[in-house]
């Protein structure tokens, strides 16, 4: 088998760059993988639990040989990142990113990369609440969606190249351009997250009236709350980088819950029904689609 | 032991009062349970299913006899059953109901006893998307949490004996006035139920402008609308029966919303994240309690 790179850089080896590393490393996909961040203690575990075979804090050192740079800091940071291993990347060599929203980062991935440098931006739908590479997993990406963004500027080989690796790790790879991105993961990710923050809020508000509402708490709450256990700083820097497509997701939310209130409040039983046959029959659609990672 | 009550009659044999006559009769808890229902063929397949002893389609002869009538028919018509099985009972029955609201139901049930007969009223937080007998399972209602919701004029001993009965059949019994149950199921079922309905119809809607918007539903969206589908019928009567309570909440949900929306409009990153922090807090705080059915 040919490899596909030979020597990959890991910028960020916490939940997702550590499993991008142990997920080629234990399919033997490439020679080499080198973790970069800025702490030695979480480097050398990355290299304990087989995510990366040598690390260094030196970003220059670490990517100047990389035959792929994967940049999976915090997403408020990647676009300073995907920067400044442009400017030390080899001629040829292909960048890409897993950041949560793809809009700002691909045009400043397209600005920054420099002659013969490729820039292709994806997002990885896996990972959970959980964080670092302990709790990482060669297996993350097996059945998740792993979304590639090209725009314009893309360079084709090297979307094939990310996109041979995606899929060598298990992922089912989708293809969509980075806005239809941002609106996409608005409506079904980070609206969602707002939702379940504020549903939690107003469970939490009204436990001060009747103490005894989260001794009613059944799988329908747990459910819809559970990610309102997320970090707070990952979503911060998510929804501050999706503010349009959040907001127009959020209107049309609104909306939508404002039709079914006023059915209710109207006391219009058939209309009510109605309103939650069409989400029902919206919803029995995706029931039996496989599942990806959360 | 000695049995707390000798014949009950359930009137409505499908998953729930189907559950509760499988879950009686595997403990050993009562002589005989008796089926009411409109379906022959249903009711003959409660029997098979270790349901119920015996059935008849004739109300009045299949409730005079009993010493607990437990309703579990529509929420809509609870209140008719539980006033026509009142005027069949025996002097000393107790009658029960297991439906999703319990203001209404309680005025009425206690309104429509006759002397010697006494009205509780419950709720039994078991069940799922799933309808029927054939759903139904002796140990459904284990782990589940069971409202009981006595009024001023709830019966002392006919309290006793529902009470003992739901935790007989596993379930952890909760008990509070009718209105704070409601209050509380508004925002910790009713409410969610609406916002999972109203969620998958802002996706469905969206999916008109980025048709790929399918194929990036990950676990959170997933888990998120799995209530909206739900049975369009039931919930139009549980939210028909609740409706101030529906809207308070939704209206606090929305201030909630609208507080999270409001700092990302305005770029407020601090703020942000201390609003999701707090509903990552609250949520936290609860992840660990002990989960009862859906």
């Amino acid at each position: 088998m040919t490899l596909l790179v030979d020597r990959v850089a890991v910028i960020g080896v916490g939940l997702i760059g550590g499993s991008f590393g142990m997920a080629l490393k234990k399919r033997g996909l490439v020679r080499e993988v080198v973790g970069v961040g800025r702490h030695p203690d979480r480097l050398q575990k990355a290299v304990d639990l087989c995510a990366v075979d040598r690390w260094t804090t030196d970003l220059q050192a670490g990517v100047r040989d990389a035959d792929l740079i994967y940049v999976a800091t915090p997403v408020g940071r990647e676009i300073d990142f995907v920067r400044a291993v442009s400017s030390f990347a080899k001629p040829g060599c292909v960048i890409t990113d897993a950041g949560s929203t793809k809009g700002e980062i691909c045009r400043g991935g397209d600005s920054a990369v420099t002659e013969g440098v490729h820039f292709v931006g994806g997002h990885p739908m896996a990972g959970s609440e959980a964080t670092g590479v302990e709790a990482g997993s060669p297996d993350l990406f097996v059945g998740a969606t792993y979304v590639l963004t090209p725009s314009d500027r893309t360079d084709t080989r090297a979307l094939s190249i990310v996109h041979g690796l995606a899929e060598s790790i298990g992922s089912r790879v989708v293809v969509m351009s980075p806005e239809a991105h941002d609106r996409c993961v608005a409506v079904i990710s980070h609206l969602p997250h707002l939702i379940a923050a504020a549903l939690m809020e107003t469970a939490r508000g009204h436990s001060e009236t009747d103490p005894q509402v989260f001794d009613l708490i059944a799988g329908s709450f747990r459910d819809m709350t559970r990610v309102a256990g997320s970090s707070p700083e990952l979503w911060r820097d998510i929804c501050l980088t999706n503010v349009d497509a959040i907001a127009s997701a959020a209107e049309n939310f609104q909306r939508a819950l404002g039709e079914g209130l006023s059915e209710i409040l109207s006391g219009d039983a058939q209309g009510f029904e109605d309103w939650f046959a069409r989400a029902k029959q919206a919803r029995d659609a995706i029931a039996n689609r496989p599942l990806p990672g959360s």
